[in-house]
């Protein structure tokens, strides 16, 4: 791992970092020291490591629980150039929307060919920045929605040292069997009126987490509408598994 | 109303109390003063004002955030004799489900007849307990599960003072039109695996509530099953709509 920048506000130091090829960002609080929990983030479809959600969920698990945040940009989105075979997959996929048709064959390759590179890049973070004194081996939460679910499921069902997980706004797309082997708590959010994910969809994909503590938060509005305090609830649900 | 015991523990005054025939229960924070916030709670069928879930939650509301709490026993219930029309209810509602029979009618005739009792006297003690100086004009909040979800949607629907609430545990019973009424926050909680109400049902009914804000809670278990970190859940609720 090699830090190319190091930047630091309201109380949340910045680390810019690659990993190999891999860009990827990680937030502490200011002045930390020893080991503490950590979070990774996975972004949405066509989002990157630092979108709005993912730097807000990041520096509120910093400011309200001291624990640190880890963030990589998704294979072909951020800094990443497009692999052919990424170009191939979502350029047939959006041509796919733009017809109107069923997109669900579709995503199910695209977001496999996705996890195939992002799960070993996630665990080989993992495994980096816990060398960092100020992160260190704690335990692990995944926090992703839409395409981060996704790239999640199959993260967490293969990761032991992910411990607790805030997934969503995704329905089973060919996840299922991975759904069924999480047994970590999970929350997962879902939105009443997602034109993206329907409602039915996104409870199926609840129905299908194998977690013995499972917790379904769903709020009315848009894919995209997810309102604030579901910031909050995130942070109390890492909170909870992860007290000393 | 007549206050007729006072006692403290853990931190908390319980005064139990009389209003006309109504008995209830009140619980303040030891050494309050000045309005605060007051959660009326509204417990399950067959139960009564000092049931487990109610005490509870009460008892974190206070110590959780300096709230007042309140409840009575519901028509019929706890140390409230069965009135002729509650007893031929009843009746024919235990005779419908031990028959194996649809007993959503006979459920819809029973939380209306006791609703229709236990709204005013729920309006009538909110007024009365907000005349004591540790309780005062603050906001109100509601918590009720199943028949208290029943019970408790016609009355925040009426009740102007209710600014927040916590519902759950229950279908539409023939309450869809109030439901869709209630324009105030709501926290609506439902078990993932209740066999008395079914999952579709407890959907319905979250969805027939005409509140722009209310988030949908589920968790695996059975109808009695709700999982302890509700109440948590419930207090932040109640905390993020009533802070100052």
């Amino acid at each position: 791992m090699r830090i190319t920048t190091r930047t630091s506000s309201d109380g949340v130091t910045e680390r810019h970092f690659t990993l190999g090829e891999v860009p990827g960002v990680l937030w502490t609080p200011d002045g930390a020291a020893g080991p503490r929990p950590l979070i990774v983030l996975g972004h949405g479809g066509g989002q990157h490591k630092q979108a709005p959600a993912m730097v807000g969920n990041a520096r509120r698990f910093v400011t309200g629980a001291g624990f640190a945040a880890v963030a990589l940009d998704a294979p072909g989105h951020g800094d990443r150039p497009p692999t052919e075979e990424f170009t191939r997959l979502t350029t047939a996929h959006r041509a796919r929307m733009q017809a109107g048709e069923d997109v669900t064959a579709g995503l199910v390759a695209l977001h496999d060919y996705v996890a195939g590179l992002a799960v070993p890049e996630w665990r080989a973070a993992v495994t980096a920045v816990q060398e960092l004194d100020d992160v260190g081996p704690g335990p692990v939460g995944y926090w992703g929605m839409s395409m981060g679910c996704g790239l999640g499921i199959p993260f967490v069902a293969a990761e032991p040292r992910v411990r607790a997980a805030v997934l969503g706004l995704l329905g089973p797309l060919g996840q299922t069997e991975a759904a069924a082997r999480i047994t970590v708590p999970v929350q997962f959010v879902l939105q009443w009126d997602d034109r993206l994910v329907p409602r039915e969809q996104g409870l199926a994909l609840f129905d299908a987490l194998g977690s013995a503590e499972k917790t379904l938060h769903a709020n009315p509005g848009n894919h995209g509408e997810v309102p604030r305090f579901e910031s909050e609830a995130a942070l109390r649900f890492f909170m909870r598994h992860f007290a000393a």
